[in-house]
């Protein structure tokens, strides 16, 4: 295939991308170098307002929707022909780097920008900002607008979540809402009502829409070790989280006979490393296991622990694969608290299921990245994006950039301005692509693995 | 030997202890039914108020050093003759058990109250309360009351350290003494200078007595196990601590490989179960490794441990084979770190010696057990207590009594009253035995082993 958007995509303007991500990374600044700006904060609402700024200069008509995603539109020239649509989201973990979720942004709004100068594409076009896709001001799932927009059941719990500072998740979106749209800003009281009434508004129709992209930074080592300059990324991984409580005997540490201890902590220890193996013995289907989280107690110099909690995150998007480790895991636990002696309680906190990009998406970027000559590598996404919960009703696909390091979620975060200009070609190729293919439906090709 | 003291030993009111056990165990009494009498607060000068009146009850002329220390006194028949002298202490750690230093303190004021009823000793009897002997207000190193009786250095970092509550140990000293004696209480400011003068004026003279002993709950599970009545303490196992830091590469548990992971926690597990092994190597010389502390960063479910922090406590009573053992879990952790490409700070935290009992006063105690039909067990002691800090300067033994589970520092810690009065027996045939023999100066048989 050749690129018959050539003259397009080399319109692309990679400085005014790398300003917009230094502007961006000005809001919320850390001491530490790295930026902070949690959804729904006032950090995060100037975010927003200056994105809002570039995505009118783009040309895009911007909505908001009741709960904060925003939608900027750029009409088709065929206005009923199948929407194509990209997006990422800019709200950040603490501390956070400048490139996760803004790089895909605003590669996204300079693709409408370039399009537009251009004439438009024949079918409309959909630049999408979600709303909190981190989950690190709330601690509930990822992709909080992106479920709502997808019509993903919302609980009651997750709305009830609070933050460190004791606010709700619902008058937090209600916050949110009054500073942007001088709405009155609902009391704790009435916040839940106003929330579920404005999550009932945000459901977006997405049986018209052909294909839903999303450029983002890879967040890991693979593309950088494998030397590939670009991802196309074919599924996206999905954890099993175990909690692990073990019950030993606290005992003081001088008094207590080695044959005589049942130390929780070093039952812990074994199993750490049992994850660690048995994740190993399936590396080959990109099954990752750790232990990210442990507690002893009392965690004091004089006493045996008697008591440890760990956290098990095992993830593939390779759903038998995974099954297989995390049964391997399970049994190896098992028996090595009983050979302690140890009490153990095993719970599943979360077991999702991986989701798999549309063929038909996936192959048109592969098309785009042959056209312009880069050796991309297909991988499966470790971490979880909008794009999977979008994946769930629409054809969607997803392009990563390289990680320098595989460093993410810290102010080391790094991607280069050519990486970055590169992905924002793909993508624009991509739309482009797909705008002049004959629509069929590929629906049929998103399906859950 | 025949028990020249039978009739004394028959006196020993055991139903007078375990009352007086549960009256002092009302004073601080908490919810979950142990007892909270913190060092130096209103619950810990309740408890030595009540003291003070079953010594006096008991015949002893109760003095107060300027740190706190009771020295009761009972004249000898001969009061140039070397004291014979015993105690120990009544302040708790956090949620304590009823035992845990007032068994010995209420079994030492019974045997002055059955010896003064039986007209005396020929030498003096001083019964010894020891202030403070928990280390848990403070944090810094046990026996604080024994180590200023004995003239060890106590530094200014020990007495600028702080509670929970910011109080300044120092200050902490004064107010104890203001409620006790009606001294104006020292400001913060001036509660350093006042200390060490208070420090300077509490040494005690130690060349003039021949022998001191502390009863002890066991507080480990040896003589249980065993099934023997009585432990009589050979030595004082004394801790090396070491603490270790580990610093892998933080990164998104989902999506960095299992190959190119540089997991701090799954190194400090290898290492845990190192210093399990090892120790358990030495465990025919009594030699214990625990790792009672550790602690991760960032500590959350999605991310690679990055750092980790580990503390490692190795104790024995036998020198030489805790200092192998030492260098061995050394040499394990070095490695694991260097094999796992992982860096590790290791610094020694304390390196303290063991300090052997006086071979005469072991003696002693065999041979009242004999005489009383006990089959006891020599064995060293893996906790510290006030008879190690006075075995630096006079001759010193300890008797243990079994701790029901080897459960100590918790409210289920439990002695049956039959092996507490037990314990009280033999503890008042020791003294007898040591006042009727010729006072040699076994001072020689103390050494640090």
């Amino acid at each position: 295939m050749t690129d018959h958007y050539a003259h397009w995509t080399k319109q692309i303007d990679g400085a005014r991308i790398a300003h917009q991500i230094e502007q961006l990374s000005e809001i919320g600044r850390t001491p530490q170098g790295g930026v902070t700006r949690l959804a729904f904060t006032r950090e995060d609402a100037a975010g927003r307002a200056r994105l809002r700024e570039w995505m009118s200069a783009a040309g895009l008509q911007v909505q908001r929707d009741a709960v904060g995603n925003l939608i900027g539109v750029l009409r088709g020239k065929n206005p009923d022909a199948p929407i194509l649509a990209c997006g990422s989201h800019i709200d950040t973990v603490v501390n956070a780097g400048k490139y996760d979720g803004i790089v895909g942004m605003l590669c996204a709004v300079e693709c409408a920008r370039v399009i537009q100068a251009n004439g438009g594409l024949n079918a409309p076009l959909h630049v999408i900002n979600f709303a909190m896709e981190e989950s690190a001001r709330f601690g509930a799932g990822y992709g909080f607008g992106s479920r709502v927009m997808t019509g993903a059941e919302i609980s009651k719990q997750e709305l009830f979540a609070r933050d460190r500072s004791k606010v709700l998740l619902a008058r937090a979106l209600q916050e949110l809402k009054g500073w942007e749209t001088g709405a009155k800003i609902a009391t704790e009281r009435t916040a839940l009502a106003a929330a579920h009434k404005d999550i009932d508004a945000s459901r977006y129709d997405w049986t018209r829409v052909r294909a839903f992209l999303e450029l983002h930074i890879e967040q890991g080592p693979v593309l950088e070790r494998a030397g590939k300059p670009l991802g196309i990324v074919t599924a996206v991984a999905a954890p099993t989280r175990l909690q692990i409580i073990l019950n030993g005997e606290q005992n003081h540490s001088g008094t207590t006979p080695m044959p005589l201890r049942h130390d929780a902590l070093a039952a812990a220890a074994e199993m750490i490393l049992a994850v660690e193996r048995l994740a190993n013995e399936f590396a080959a289907q990109r099954v990752v296991g750790t232990v990210g989280m442990i507690q002893a107690e009392p965690n004091v110099m004089n006493s045996i622990p008697g008591r440890v909690e760990l956290r098990v995150d095992i993830r593939s998007a390779d759903a038998d694969a995974k099954r297989a480790c995390v049964q391997s895991i399970t049994r190896a636990l098992e028996w090595i608290a009983s050979k302690r002696g140890i009490g153990m309680e095993l719970e599943t906190l979360t077991d999702e299921t991986p989701i798999a990009f549309s063929d038909a998406v996936i192959q048109s970027i592969e098309r785009v990245c042959a056209a312009q000559n880069l050796d991309a590598l297909k991988m499966p996404s470790g971490a979880g994006h909008d794009a999977a919960h979008v994946a769930r009703v629409a054809p969607a696909g997803m392009i990563f950039i390289p990680s320098r390091g595989g460093i993410s979620h810290d102010p080391r975060e790094f991607s280069t301005p050519t990486e970055i200009t590169r992905g924002a070609r793909v993508l624009l190729g991509a739309l482009a692509a797909l705008d002049s293919t004959n629509p069929k439906d590929p629906r049929a090709d998103s399906r859950t693995i």
